[in-house]
């Protein structure tokens, strides 16, 4: 009786795609305008899907909660309000596509999450561009 | 040419997370403000995904009309504008958390879909809590 | 230069529709599935919108924290995970309508806002149910 | 480090649903009002996914735009704001069902797909029903 | 104590834009890919606003389930899974745009409600156009 | 007859709030997170809504697509992807606050729109953050 929990979170930060070692010109024709210098933003919404059995006791797999907790101790803190290029080590040699962004995210939470468990993890960057990893 | 359809739905139910032989401390530690004696509730949204062949003369796997009306006759009958503790005996004994609520779910509506289809069952607590049952 | 700012926020919530003084059969007639005597609930979802003009050195009308920060003091401590017909003294002699809650709503924070400024809130019940009151 | 990359788009379109070689009656009874002989129509939204290994130059496992172009030459010029039974060839002989839509969508951008990414495509018929086709 | 209150519905139809009396050339121009002969369609979404004083006795404004009847009876039996131009004797010879029919939607609804309450309503074509009217 | 006709938009900016002539001090204590030196951003989505007479010819008050083309040319261009504070010459001088950033965007809608008809703006800064402005 695996059950998949999933919470919602979101954060709001700056990010620039480039490669420090690509001209202008090479960085222009592959990130377009998401290659501003002065940056641009989003508000990325976050969903944290945890599965596994669920405890006959309390009736949940993980408490919603703690799951919450976590998201912000190992996400929130670190991206929201931030320019993932300047402010996040984890970017320091990793452009911040959504694609890197929610490897990244996974790796932190799966170090807080039971080993029996299965993580996935979708990042919304707009409304319409949502990326998900699984591991 | 298997192909997924999905139905949402809802319902609105109050309930209270406790467990009876748990002692009152026990029970707020571990289930915190979901434990209000005089119960909280909820809009429970609700999507139903029903995997299957697509038949070739209708180009339905199953028709929507036919799924919402499996729904309304399992779930939204017995679920809606309901005490879930109290109104409906399937947790008379077993705490209606989400986890056991979508597996509730899924088993009333597994009886009345053909055996050669999967089930999928994903039910909203909040807008940003959500559980998924495969079976 | 007036503009509104507005700030949503939500509070899970059980009740039930009736009058104390009126038979059963009229309960039913009026209130039909919402006066379940052992109660249903909601995620209640309220917008609260505040206008006034921008305070030419911060660029605020409101600042959005004190704003959120109003409405978790005046709304969601006294109503969330509550039953508003037990827990909540403002229905104890008032039926917990969406248009009666509304209106709660509005005179808790209408003592928090400047006179200045005007104040309207809205009320989601149910995703398809809402209201709103402006004063 | 496989991650899944999705693109909503969306498409407005009218479309019946009944089969040449049944009688009135037949088709009624199979397809109710979705039957009606001057077309009815939905606003289509469209999530299409695509699965692969992250670029480790670029960061990405597809350039969004480069998805969004492709959505938009191979579906929506195709279907937006045409009837799908009169103005699609893909539809002359096939019921244009949400899962007939969705598997001719997902064959029209597998051809644009690298052939080492998986491709999933949700397709919402309205907001309360939608059907996903994974090939 | 005025209070509003709202309730969301929806219907699916076909339409097309044109004016009979002009050339093809004009309509094209005016109307572009509105003006497809054989109809496109919406997922049309309502949201009807009711205000009024709340009946100190239920706490009602209007009860939302008559609110929801009238809307069914008025709007959905009329409109839903019909084609506009073509089944709707209230575009016999008025251009079914959006400004049009939620100008129809209110002369209908307005019938039905009291005259001392006001009514608003709101129609979206699309998730990104939608149209209000007061009367 | 004057019906109001909405249309939705986005883009995607980085933004920081201080005062030049305020020490760190003040604007931490005022602006908090926003006031990150190196920026964050949002997805600010946008609704453009035009109240006037219905032109009795084309049964619009202003085409959807014309009122698309200008807030794209007015905001979409000017905003989108770009950094508030550094890349655009309205907010050299003025606070990119949502309160501050909707009265801009209203006065270069304004100079687009027909002296007759009203305008208003609401601007989403995050799902749960939004300001209009009506002139």
């Amino acid at each position: 009786m695996r059950v998949t929990v999933s919470r919602k979170a979101h954060f709001n930060a700056a990010h620039r795609l480039y490669r420090r070692e690509w001209s202008d010109e090479r960085n222009q024709a592959v990130f377009g305008k998401c290659n501003n210098p002065n940056f641009h933003g989003h508000n990325y919404e976050l969903i944290v899907s945890v599965t596994g059995e669920i405890n006959p006791e309390t009736g949940y797999v993980i408490d919603m909660k703690d799951l919450a907790d976590i998201i912000f101790e190992e996400v929130e803190i670190a991206f929201d309000h931030k320019n993932l290029n300047l402010d996040v080590p984890d970017f320091e040699n990793l452009i911040p596509t959504a694609e890197n962004i929610v490897v990244v995210v996974w790796n932190k939470i799966r170090n807080r999450i039971d080993n029996s468990n299965d993580l996935e993890v979708t990042l919304y960057e707009t409304p319409r561009n949502f990326v998900t990893f699984k591991g």
